[in-house]
C-alpha cells in the first residue's frame, strides 16, 4: 500500500495502534506536540541516518534498521549518564517507500521502546524525492541527578582509560558485507553471524553505566560512545577535557571472531579496534585508585571493561598529538578518524 | 568552502560561536548531549523541512529558510500553549551545499533563537547525495502549568471558533512565486511584498497565546496552527474533539493584500483562506460566553482575533461532515487540504 492511500489520518492511527506509551509520557503521538511528565535534568541528542550515507537498503531489513537508528541515540544519551524517556522521529520516506516499510520500521522502534524503556511519542512523516532519511531525537533523563549527567569534558590528567566490551567487530561486519560470496563462505559461519550482528544491532550499554553510576558514580569521570572508532573519539574527550589520550595497542580487548575474520579477509584487526566505526562501546575515564576495582567488578559481565590507556597531560593543540598509541614501545602512526563529511 | 575542509571540531567550534547559550540550557553543542535545567512540563515537537516538498532553493535565502524552519516549530509549541526552551537541529546538506550555506542557515536559526529567547543546544550535519534536507526538535515548557498544555482535543460542543491575523496570505504569496514576471509586475509593490513575507517568514504566535492564557486560561478550551490549510487542520480539532467545525465563509478574515492579488491572478481569496496552508495563526475554540471579550481585548492589537465559527455536534465520521464552511446560507463544496503524500 502507499502512503497516500492511508492518509494523514489513517497514518496516525496506524502508529498509534502500535506504540505504547509509557512512563514519563502524558500524551504521545496526535497533538502538536507531546507532553512529558516533570524532568529533573532533561538531557537531549538528536541524530540522523540516511540512505548512502548511514545504510543501504539492500544490506539491512527496515526494522532492523528502525532498532539501530534508536540505539545510536540511546547509546549517546547512555554514555552521558541519561536513560532515554520519549523518542521523536522525523522521516522523509524515499519515493520507492510503502506503508509495508513503515510498518516495519516503527516495529524497530517499538522493539528500541520497549527494550529501553521509553515511548515513540512524536515524529512527522514526509515523502523525499531520492533518499530515505530519518532523524531521530531523543529526550532523557540523567541516571543519577545528584552525580549530574557524565560529560566529555571530565577528564583528569592521570586518570585510566576503560573500553567496555571488544572493538573492532562492527567494523569487521562492514568488511564482510563488502566481501564476495567466496571470501565470505571461508570465514566461520559463528564468526560471521557475530560479527554482522555487532554491526546491524549495536547495543547501546545503558545498564553498564548506570551499573558503574551505583558501583561508584564519583569515579567517573567522563564517557563518551565509540561510534566513529577509537581514535577519532577520544580525540573528542581529550580535547574537551584538555588531555592527551593515550592508548596501549597490546591491551585493546580484540574478538577472537575478528581476529579470525581479519585473518581470512586480509586485514589488520588492530585497524578496526583503533579506528573502525559504529561499536558503541562506550569509553570511560576513571580514577586511577577506582580502576582496577571497576575492571574487577565487571570480569565476569557480559560486557566486561578494559584498561586500555590514561590520560596524560596535554601535548599540543594538534589532532595528531590529543591521541596516541603505543605499540611495542614505539608509537604508532594512527589513521584519521570516519567524519561525515 | 567545503565542509570536508572545516572538518568535525572546525565545525563544531563554528556553530559554538556563532550560537548563545540561553537561560534554561546547562550545556549546548559540544558534547554526546545537550543538558537542560528542569522542566515542570516538558513539551516536545519535530518537523522536517526537504528541498523539493517544503522549499525550493531558488525561492528563499538560506538564512530566511532558518529562521522558518524554527517558525514552524515555535508555532506548535504556541498553538499548545507552550514556549521554546532548546532547539535540535538535524541536518542533511545536500551535495551543492557549502559551509557559507550552514553559516547562513544557522544565523536564520539564531535569529529565530534571540527573537524567541532559546537555545539551539544540539544537532548533527552530514551530507546527503542529493536534496537538502532538515528536521528541527524543539524541547519547550508549558506556558501556565496549573492550566496545562492546549489540546486539539479541548473544544466542547458550543464554543466559538476564533482565528488570529488574517487567512489566505502565505498562500497568495506561494501563488506569486508561482506566477509570470508579467503577472506580478500588475501586483502593487506593497501588496506583493506582504504576501511574499507572509509566505516566507511566518510569525508564530507565541505572545498572542501568552495573552490569551494570561487574559483568560479556562475559557481557552483548544488551539492548533494553520499549518496546512483551514479545513484541514479544523478536521484535526473536530476529530480530537469529537466535534464539528462550522464555519462562516463571511466571516474569514481575509487581508485586503490578498484579495487584492487574487483579483489581479485571477484566482478565488476565499478558496486560499479556507484551504491555502502556511499561515501559521491559531485556530482556538474558547467558552461562548467568552467569545466577544476575547475578541474586544485584541481588537486594537498587531494580530486581532475574528470569530469565525462554532463547535457543533459531530455528526458523523467521515472528513467531510467533520467540517462544515457555511457560505450565503448555504453548505460550501471544500477542496480536500493538503497532505504530505
Amino acid at each position: 500500500m502507499k502512503l497516500s492511500e492511508l492518509g494523514e489520518f489513517g497514518l496516525i492511527e496506524r502508529l498509534q495502534n502500535r506504540l505504547e506509551t509509557r512512563a514519563g509520557v502524558s500524551l504521545g503521538i496526535g497533538d502538536d506536540c507531546a507532553i512529558l511528565h516533570s524532568l529533573q535534568t532533561p538531557i537531549v541528542t538528536i541524530d540522523a541516518l540516511i540512505e548512502g550515507v548511514h545504510f543501504r537498503r539492500d544490506w539491512t531489513t527496515p526494522r532492523a534498521l528502525g532498532r539501530k537508528a534508536m540505539a545510536v541515540n540511546i547509546s549517546d544519551l547512555a554514555s552521558s549518564g541519561a536513560r532515554p524517556v520519549a523518542a521523536f522521529v522525523s522521516l522523509a520516506l524515499g519515493a520507492r517507500d510503502d506503508v509495508e516499510f513503515l510498518d516495519a520500521l516503527y516495529a524497530g522502534f517499538e522493539d528500541a521502546a520497549r527494550a529501553f524503556d521509553f515511548t515513540v511519542a512524536g515524529g512527522d512523516t514526509t515523502q523525499s524525492r531520492g533518499d530515505t532519511m530519518l532523524s531521530i531525537a531523543l529526550v532523557g533523563e540523567v541516571l543519577d541527578p545528584k552525580r549530574g549527567p557524565v560529560l566529555r569534558s571530565g577528564a583528569r590528567i592521570g586518570d585510566v582509560l576503560l573500553a567496555s566490551g571488544s572493538l573492532g567487530d562492527a567494523a569487521a561486519g562492514l568488511k564482510i558485507l563488502q566481501s564476495n560470496p567466496e571470501e565470505i563462505a571461508s570465514i566461520p559461519a559463528k564468526a560471521r553471524d557475530y560479527l554482522l550482528q555487532r554491526h546491524h544491532e549495536p547495543a547501546p550499554r545503558l545498564e553498564l553505566m548506570q551499573q558503574l553510576l551505583e558501583f561508584d558514580a564519583n569515579s567517573i569521570h567522563a564517557a563518551l560512545d565509540l561510534s566513529d572508532g577509537l581514535t577519532g573519539d577520544a580525540a573528542h574527550l581529550a580535547r574537551m577535557s584538555n588531555i592527551t589520550a593515550q592508548f596501549d595497542a597490546e591491551k585493546l580487548p580484540i574478538s577472537d571472531f575478528c581476529r579470525e575474520a581479519a585473518r581470512v579477509l586480509g586485514f589488520d584487526a588492530l585497524d578496526l579496534a583503533l579506528s573502525g566505526g559504529e561499536d558503541y562501546e562506550l569509553l570511560i575515564a576513571v580514577a586511577p585508585e577506582k580502576a582496577e576495582d571497576l575492571v574487577n567488578r565487571f570480569r565476569d559481565e557480559n560486557v566486561p571493561l578494559t584498561a586500555i590507556g590514561e590520560c596524560a597531560p596535554p601535548e599540543t593543540n594538534s589532532f595528531s598529538r590529543r591521541v596516541v598509541v603505543r605499540e611495542q614501545g614505539r608509537i604508532r602512526e594512527i589513521a584519521r578518524a570516519w567524519t561525515h563529511f
